[in-house]
């Protein structure tokens, strides 16, 4: 059971903790737009799709946000689908059955759950609880939740795929650190790796959620039919790579340790998000689309600096354990010059699906 | 519900974190002591106690540790209750009916989670959460938990009794840290504060646990009878207060300083734990036992060295809140010193009591 399951082969990316200058805290404005075009879909899903029926005996609604992070998106996501469940109950007149809520917010266990225990909100309506783990193994017992969202952490691959690491691989990904500018075998490889995390991921989330509960997924994608190189976030990750191979070939890190460095994030589209779904069996897709582009409400204008202190935010880790503390500024600087000189314009692509739990048997 | 009772105003002490050379963890040998020698009570109490009509529908058997701080103890003591649980169920013959099991650990916000959850067994047989807040609050949904434990965590109070800081209040506490050596209106206000404590600890339980559930209570203790002044570990506080007057007449701290500062932890009778009990009226005692004294195992010796980075591991957040960094060294060097110069002795006395929630209506 748990302990077998759990401690599947994963990798831990935790995003920057702390609520510093270049933390996760205070630079992840662009998913909190998503996270509030996403509320209209979620509230909507919840007035239409939840199932009274799920309605546990014990009066608990346990809901779960896997790949949290740190807040506060997690924080404004959850309280939303609190509030459209009490509201769905108000509006049927069922007040007096509104349910207590019972709230997991999930990351690796090397992510700062010390920050995001402190910076709950005080008025919150629920009882929270941090579950430390790999999403693509088991974190909650057979049939315990009601509700799974889950933004911006499924394009996270459990590892880099092996083979794109092995010199003596067609997939070797020499002088790239990511598939979407690479050789096909590397972005099959990619994909291959994609297809086998989804697999897990469903597999554990079809035992952990009651029939009738709902999956709410929202991930960065690539829409059906594009190439991978023409992608803007996988843009994003290919400047990153530009940076370290012209850092490189200015002697400041070695080109081999840029050979062996791969970003493990996948932006799927919506064609592999749905096969991985079919492949699974157990979940209905109620909406699959495409999230319209959002307007900017961030502080700071959309220039090269925002947009290095956001890549900053989410690959520091993944970077510093790889190159060591000292390129982190000259890389990221970079980044910054490269980008106004030459901008990656337009908007992102992101993708919202709704699942239900089928019945069985 | 959740929010207003969870907000109930509670100070956060927490156990020094990490696993460096003061921490809790390298620094908590005498509760493993404490726990080894509960364990046989514990697992007797499950096999006779444990009510299989408790056994949930969902097939999950939900525990919390509360006060947990960062382990390693937790693990022992929760690993413990799995086995004992399993074995009645395979005792039975009911091997097909074994529950999972899901684990909260419980602790202030501001405990170090990060360090509890990298340090999880990975070969642990539950699912496993963490949980933030006090427990002289609601941290749990109605009717959630089947087993309470809580070791070494409630003798501390939720504050230090305002009396006792306040110049106009005859429980005005000049030139102490602590109630056992000090007038007897300071020690009713500290018996009072935990009174009131007990009162929130219970009725917080009472609607957190299943009709059948069970509660274990591991808490340092004062035998009925015996003054607050002959309780050893009561003069293990006491002599910080000491050294920390010497500190002050040597004009390292203010006098002012020492009087507004004071441990907030009451080692309560077996006849006080029994009223609070009563009082509640939610709860039977099914047993309420003083541990015999423990033999030590601990790899260093009972030396005033050892007691001082014990007291030192549980009492540095609180004296650096309030006096600094910068005494912590001095201060424990010199109750090493007082200790070894006038030891201590004695074992210490530490209650254990069962309880089950009783049917309501």
């Amino acid at each position: 059971m748990a302990a077998k399951e759990s401690s599947k082969s994963s990798e831990a990316y935790p995003m920057k903790g702390g609520d510093g200058l270049y933390s996760y805290t205070k630079n992840s404005y662009y998913q909190r737009e998503i996270a509030n075009a996403a509320k209209g879909l979620i509230n909507e899903a919840i007035a239409e799709e939840l199932d009274f029926k799920i309605s546990p005996s014990s009066n608990t609604f346990r809901i779960a946000d896997l790949g949290c992070s740190v807040g506060p998106n997690t924080f404004f996501s959850v309280q939303n689908i609190v509030e459209a469940v009490e509201l769905k109950y108000q509006s049927q007149g069922l007040n007096s059955r509104v349910p207590e809520f019972q709230v997991f917010f999930n990351d690796h266990a090397l992510n700062d759950f010390n920050t995001l225990f402190t910076s709950l909100p005080p008025d919150r309506r629920y009882y929270a609880a941090g579950v430390p783990g790999s999403f693509y193994g088991r974190l909650f017992p057979d049939e315990s939740l009601f509700f799974v969202h889950s933004s911006f952490a499924l394009h996270w691959l459990s590892k880099v795929p092996e083979e794109v690491v092995d010199k003596s691989s067609p997939a070797w990904n020499k002088g790239r650190i990511y598939y979407s500018n690479a050789a096909d075998e590397v972005a099959k490889a990619y994909s291959t790796q994609y297809a086998e995390d989804m697999e897990c991921f469903f597999h554990a989330r079809a035992q952990e959620i009651v029939c009738g509960g709902l999956i709410v997924l929202i991930v960065p994608g690539r829409p059906n039919g594009t190439p991978h190189s023409h992608v803007i976030s996988n843009r994003t990750y290919d400047l990153v790579g530009s940076c370290l191979m012209d850092m490189a070939k200015k002697g400041l890190v070695s080109e081999e340790k840029v050979d062996s460095f791969n970003i493990p994030i996948y932006n799927a589209s919506p064609q592999e998000l749905e096969a991985a779904i079919d492949r699974n069996g157990c979940f209905s897709i109620e909406m699959m689309a495409s999230l319209p582009p959002v307007k900017s409400t961030s502080p700071t204008p959309p220039s090269g600096h925002a947009l290095s202190m956001h890549m900053r935010a989410a690959l520091e880790g993944l970077i510093k354990e790889h190159f060591g503390h000292g390129i982190l500024d000259e890389l990221f600087d970079s980044y910054a010059k490269k980008f106004d000189a030459s901008p990656i314009m337009g908007p992102g692509t992101v993708l919202v699906a709704l699942l239900k739990r089928k019945a069985t048997g």
